[in-house]
């Protein structure tokens, strides 16, 4: 099968690898039938994941079909039309029974294109398969369904809940990349009073204002006096820090009010400082986590229902044989204005959704 | 009247100073029969809290007597015995409603000792005095109560409570200070499985043991090692920071297991290094604090009721006009052993106590 693998930083190839295989009675080996391409994944290429090994086939996010299930798999079967989370768990250990399942202790956890291979191919070994894929409503198109392997989750768990949004509140999200936009549909959920949303980009911007921010900014503009503007002089209650740089997440402590919370989603590759001599006395909470995805089947419902739309994320479709041309236009976001890229194969491609 | 003033970085003269006056209706004149010094006063003569103004009489923590009352005081009365608590309130602003007192935005707040006048002098006009100070039961002696007026709400606010300390963690307190060996006591309410204590001197780490601490070490120790060993390899739930400097801040992150919670009760005056390379996964939740006392009721009843001891807290005993000499020997407790100091006037020294 083809797949695209990661050859160390700032090196990828579109090429030949093994069909994968069932190792475990609950491996499921699902057919990619549509994918994405994650801004993790480009953390990965520049080096900022070291964990992740020269020819590992990269990717944590996709809807397919089970073509082969292990003797311990009960939940779905082969000919599912499923969604692959980002997150699988071993269901066994401490914190799955805690409902932590990105910090699985028994081999799951966020392994896939990053322990081991994923989901940027024609092919993908899932492990843990019950806790590992969703079978999809045949309401829930492929491309609503993508955004559910990771960035939903991720945006609702580890930005709008950890940052603890309230009715009323004034939130900012730093950085309009598809978690910072998709954190405006999850914040929006608790009713908060304002949404001020920072991004250098023009095109980001106007995505964020589209999805219902109250106030788009560059973060060359005075952020902490727009943020206090409409927040009672206060600063804001919550930040969401959606780049993953030191700059993004010192705004973010920057802008909090005492008592807010700053909920950290950005994947770093470097230390930040943490102003502990301002922020000592103020009542700070600053949250780190990667997404358990406990409340994927929740979104799942919602989305079925209609409640979770996010029009316009999906910036760019490609072919699955057009993934080294997916990933050039997913890196130059700057220019090419991508927000999300979807790839699809025969199957996956939905014919009302590839024209673009 | 003689007082303790801040003349500015590393000087400081006890002089005399004008007595405080009735300035507002609710304020209360309180004559100071049992006062302590905190180890914020020392991080306010390094320099480290710029807000304290030259010539401002330091000191937040007392025991006295109510000599005066403005007209708007209804809970206490001209001779009421009464702890003076670090922290006073407006009572009506956001914050207040909250039970933020900390963080009161109508001139409460921690304001005695830093941006008034405080307690380590011979009288203190107390604002707010039926939000600040608290009538002592006669079972309640004044040392124990001077514990009250910061320490103990301190310590199971900031410490405890911020860390979310449940029945079965393992707890890693830094610094066995006052607030450190504090936080034993307040964290114990809660049942932790095992409570490891860090610091440089080895009476602290002695107090730590007397105190219920399970371990204690030296910072040159492999604490990491240490902590895995008493947490399945996991690390700690709770870190709990009681120093106030980079070095100890940034060993509570490195001992902090997934999931865990690291508390700063501190009081910096430098940045520190967070390391969000390794942190963004590991979904640790960070939180700073002043405390807001508005645990202090019920502390004061588990005082009365003997449920909180703290048997050999107070290490150093001298009369109010020995302030210097007290300053001295704490600011020394490296060598001099100092935990906490007590200072008494003739009217609140206790004689089966005040003999070292």
């Amino acid at each position: 099968m083809k797949a695209l693998v990661y050859n160390g930083p700032g090196q990828r190839s579109w090429r030949d690898m093994p069909d994968p295989v069932i190792e475990d009675p609950e491996d499921a080996i699902v057919r990619v039938d549509a994918v994405t391409i994650c801004g993790t994944d480009l953390h990965i290429l520049k080096g900022d994941v070291p964990s992740v090994q020269e020819g590992r086939i990269l990717g944590h996010e996709a809807v397919g079909t089970i073509t082969a299930a292990g003797a311990g798999v009960r939940g779905v079967a082969v000919g599912d039309r499923v969604l692959i989370s980002c997150i699988t768990s071993c269901g066994r250990c401490e914190y799955c029974r805690q409902g932590r399942y990105g910090q699985c202790l028994g081999g799951g956890g966020w392994i896939l294109g990053h322990l081991i291979d994923g989901t940027q191919a024609e092919q993908v070994r899932v492990p843990f398969a019950d806790r590992s894929v969703y079978k999809l409503p045949d309401n829930v198109g492929d491309e609503s369904a993508l955004l559910l392997a990771d960035i939903l989750p991720t945006a609702y768990e580890v930005g709008t809940l950890n940052g603890r949004v309230r009715p009323g509140d004034t939130v900012v999200i730093v950085g309009a990349g598809p978690i910072g936009l998709a954190a405006i549909t999850t914040s929006k959920l608790f009713s908060p009073s304002y949404i001020i949303v920072v991004d250098m980009a023009e095109p980001r911007r106007k995505a964020a204002l589209d999805l219902g921010a109250d106030l788009a900014i560059g973060p060359d503009e005075n952020v902490a006096a727009a943020v206090r503007e409409m927040s009672n002089g206060l600063g804001a209650d919550v930040a969401i820090e959606a780049v993953g740089i030191p700059a993004t997440f010192e705004l973010c402590t920057e802008v909090i009010r005492p008592g807010g919370t700053v909920a950290n989603v950005g994947v770093h590759g470097a230390p930040a400082t943490l102003h502990l001599e301002d922020l000592w006395i103020k009542d700070v909470t600053i949250t780190t986590g990667l997404v358990d995805t406990a409340t994927t089947p929740r979104l799942l419902s919602m989305l079925a229902a209609g409640r979770l739309a996010m029009p316009g994320l999906i910036t760019h479709r490609f072919g699955l044989d057009e993934m080294q041309d997916a990933y050039d236009v997913f890196s130059r976001a700057g220019e090419t204005g991508a927000l999300k890229i979807a790839l699809f194969t025969e199957q996956g491609m939905e014919p009302e959704t590839h024209a673009t």
